[in-house]
């Protein structure tokens, strides 16, 4: 699982800050995650193979997190892109897209399709044998959704020195990866325990921003690997969050701690602050796990 | 008249490249002209107070040249800008923009002012005492128009010495330097070129782009100091104008020549050239004038 922070900084782009954008790569998939102003060119300069994102999540549409996404459609058009894309977001996301394509007379070449989002209970919004990708309602000024990527267990891995020991034929061992037990041929039921190991451990990215402290995500993201919390605020300004339906990193720390994730991942900075080291350095007073700045430009591997 | 190239280049923003937006300082007004995504990037790279920006004027409804309105109207929002705005561009312009507003909840607190266009021929859009701005109808594959910007002349300059010795009273200053000719006590009348100088030349900038070669356009812009012409192709490429309906430089120096043009500035280059000034070279061929290459974050004191 590997991260990579295109953007995380809050309100307007700037010359060295830029709005939400962020690239996980999860079991073969790579998904993008919200797309402000000047996504595309984040790409490039990260040099990401951005022609293998088919997949879009967008959180709402306040334009640090969206105004990015129209520009990165129209240069897949004009790269000839083939493969389909699905677009995640809130209900106004197709209008205010297709309208743009509309008046300038340049549809896409390839599958443009839009997934609207208006519940305000987590829902399944994307399954495959891969991975599975839900939806967190988050409490911010407009509708919004964070998303909770799961990748799923593989098969069981074969302990091909006892499976062999028994004599067990190779034509049962796509059942015996898939956890069936074993007959012999004097009747002897195997366990699947005693000739598999599990599969390697599945992962999990919480993304939750914008938002409001909200212990009803709690729920949603327990146990999750690494959580992704927007921090605008540092405890000095946490008289703004109320108006403005952000967090303090303290309180994201607070979620982190409830969801017990293993790593906490802050961003969303006001750009008000020069230096983000002051998030991490809060946020340790309540959550005891490891805890990431994003910054732009920034890789994670979880 | 200052003119800041903040992106000339076709297709896609990339690393190194932007797409089309420029600011012209004419006789106290900063128009925007044109605005790709990350213009207001470009805008705080090259340090201009944009704040100062009162009227945008966008050519066409491709990407490249507005698809970073939106997100220049949001900061103007965030900033808390009180000025009005005026957004002169081609029908449809205003649903993009508001749309965007309504669904992201956050209309401007500033007056915000679309004069849509339609005409295909050449109009005034804009006029006050100082500057008056003309529509230039283009020929490219959706609705288009450049725009040329003219100041007005100042009044005429008085001639003091000239003025004493005919012992005339001040309270026709005014009335002279508009050009009103003078009757003494003795009934002589002296004629206002004899007491005044010319007042400073008006100054002139065409922008047109994106465009097929097209003739029409000369006589809207007959003697215009800087004519701004897109130059997408070299020669060697001059068989993709046709469908694209783009120009080569040497069509751009073509239609400099015509106009008697004093300055050809080209950009708007296709990206697939990594050096410009080839563009130069060729449009040197057939244009004996000053040939500029524009290029990102370049000023021309015109």
């Amino acid at each position: 699982m590997k991260l990579t922070i295109l953007g995380c900084y809050a309100a307007t782009p700037r010359s060295m800050t830029n709005p939400t954008a962020q690239v996980l790569e999860l079991n073969g998939h790579m998904f993008l995650i919200d797309a402000g102003e000047g996504t595309q060119i984040q790409l490039r300069k990260n040099k990401i193979k951005f022609q293998r994102i088919n997949h879009v999540f967008i959180s709402h549409l306040h334009g640090d997190h969206f105004f990015g996404l129209i520009g990165l459609i129209s240069t897949f058009s004009l790269l000839n892109r083939q493969s389909d894309l699905h677009v995640y977001g809130p209900k106004g996301i197709k209008e205010i897209i297709l309208l743009q394509l509309r008046l300038s007379n340049s549809y896409t070449g390839y599958g443009l399709y839009f997934h609207e989002l208006e519940s305000k209970e987590s829902e399944v919004v994307f399954e495959d044998e891969r991975v599975i990708v839900r939806t967190i309602p988050l409490d911010h000024r407009v509708y919004t959704n964070g998303y909770l990527f799961e990748s799923k267990p593989g098969d069981r891995k074969l302990r091909i020195g006892a499976i062999e020991d028994l004599g067990i034929d190779r034509c049962y061992y796509q059942k015996i990866k898939q956890g069936g037990n074993i007959t012999l041929d004097d009747g002897t039921v195997v366990q699947n325990k005693d000739i598999t190991y599990d599969p390697a451990p599945t992962e999990s990215y919480a993304f939750c921003s914008d938002t409001y402290y909200s212990e009803a995500i709690v729920p949603i993201i327990k146990g999750v690997h690494a959580l992704y919390h927007e921090s605008t605020f540092l405890e000095s300004e946490a008289h703004y969050t109320e108006r403005t339906k952000h967090c303090t990193a303290k309180q994201a720390a607070a979620i982190a701690k409830l969801a017990e994730a293993e790593v906490l991942i802050l961003g969303h900075y006001s750009t008000r602050y020069t230096d983000i080291t002051a998030f991490k350095t809060e946020a340790e007073e309540v959550f005891d796990g490891t805890i990431l700045n994003a910054d732009d430009g920034v890789i994670f591997d979880l």
